[in-house]
C-alpha cells in the first residue's frame, strides 16, 4: 500500500508516519518510484505499536527505539519481550532514596512480593518503584499502608492479571500480543479507576445513604 | 496551639498554611495577640483535608473552597458528603461529544452499568466521563471494549471499593472519613496500577517464561 492508504488504515496522518520514518521507528518501506514507496501489513503492525507506546504510553522516541530493538531480539522469550515493551511505560516519580520512609517502604513491599510468593526479580522493575514511592506517599501522610493493607489490592491484582492475560491471549500473532500488552496497560488503567470510583460510590451508598 | 506547632504536627510548612488562611480554605484561628493566634484539633484535622484535596488530589484551589462547602452542608447525610469530596478530583479529559465513538462508548457504559445493578445515578459523575473517555480511546485504537470486556473489571473494582470502605470506616469521626477518602481514592491508585503491572509480570512469566 502507498503512504496515503498506510495513513488511512492506522489513522495516523502521513507527517507523524514521516516522522516515525525518519526517526527510525518504522522500517523503510520498499522504494518504487524516485518519490514514492510500497508498505506492507508489517509496517501497519509496527506503526500501531509506536503510536501505542508514543501516543498512548506517552513514551519518549529514544524509549520507543529501544523498545523496538528488546522486542525484536531473538534471544528473548514472548514473556521477556512483553516485559520488555510494558517496562518502557513511565511510572511516576522514582523512590527519594533520600527519605528515610523510603526504606521502609521498600522493606514493606519486599515482605508484600514474598507474602504473595511472587518472584523476587521483580523488585527491579520501574513498577516496583512506583509501589514504593506510593507507599512512602501514603506513611507521610500518617495513612497505615502495612502488608495487612496491602494483600487485599495485591489479591485483587493478581486476578487482574489473569483477565488481562486472558485479552491478550485473544490476539493471534505474538507482535500484535506486544503491541496490545502496551496498548491495554495504559487503556485499561482510566477504566480501572473510573470503575473503582463509581464502585466506591455505589459501596458507599449501600453503607452511608440515607435512602438505603 | 500556635501556628509554628500547627505546621509541625501537619508538616505543612507556615507559609503553605498562612496561604490557606488568606484563601479561607482554614477557619482563622483564636486571636490571642495582635500577631499570634491559636489553633485547636478542629484546624489540624481540616489542615489534613486540604491538603489531601491540594497537594495530592491536585484539586484547585476554588474547586477544594466548593469541597469544604458541600462536606459542612449539614442537609447532605454522610454518602452524599464523601461523594462530594471525591467527585471534586479531576478525572482526565471529558468525553468529546463531537466525536461520534463517543456515544458508542457512553451506550456501552449505560449497558454496563445496568448488567451490574448500579444506580443509573451514577451516570453524571466524573468517574463516568472518565470511563466513556477510556471507552472511546480503546475503539479508536481498534481493541473491543464491549460489556464482555468490561465486566470482569467492574466486578474487580466491586471487590476494591468494598476494601476501600473497610478501609475508611477505620476511621474513627465521620470528618476523618471525609479526609481520607479524599486521600485514599488518590493514593491507593499508584498502589493498584504498579501492583497490576507486577501482577502481570507474574502472570506473563507463568504463561510464557522459558523458565516456567
Amino acid at each position: 500500500m502507498r503512504l496515503a492508504e498506510l495513513s488511512e488504515r492506522s489513522g495516523v496522518p502521513t507527517p507523524t508516519i514521516k516522522y516515525y520514518l525518519r526517526e527510525r521507528l518504522l522500517p523503510p518501506g520498499r522504494r518504487i518510484t524516485a518519490t514514492q514507496s510500497e508498505y506492507g501489513e508489517d509496517h501497519l503492525r509496527r506503526l500501531r505499536l509506536v503510536r501505542a507506546l508514543i501516543q498512548v504510553g506517552r513514551v519518549p522516541v529514544t524509549t520507543a527505539r529501544e523498545v523496538l530493538a528488546a522486542i525484536e531480539d531473538d534471544s528473548l522469550d514472548h514473556h521477556h519481550r512483553l516485559g520488555a515493551a510494558v517496562r518502557a511505560l513511565p511510572c511516576g516519580p522514582e523512590p527519594d532514596e533520600t527519605d528515610p520512609a523510603t526504606a521502609a517502604a521498600r522493606n514493606t513491599a519486599d515482605e508484600l512480593l514474598e507474602l504473595l510468593g511472587w518472584r523476587s526479580g521483580l523488585a527491579t522493575s520501574p513498577a516496583f518503584g512506583m509501589l514504593v514511592t506510593a507507599i512512602t506517599a501514603l506513611d507521610r501522610l500518617g495513612y497505615a499502608c502495612d502488608t495487612a493493607h496491602l494483600l487485599p489490592y495485591a489479591r485483587q491484582a493478581e486476578q487482574l492479571a489473569v483477565a488481562d492475560l486472558d485479552v491478550l491471549e485473544e490476539f493471534a500473532t505474538r507482535e500484535e500480543q506486544v503491541e496490545a500488552a502496551v496498548a491495554l496497560t495504559v487503556l485499561y488503567e482510566p477504566v480501572l479507576l473510573s470503575l473503582r470510583r463509581l464502585a466506591e460510590s455505589e459501596e458507599s451508598n449501600k453503607r452511608f445513604g440515607s435512602g438505603s
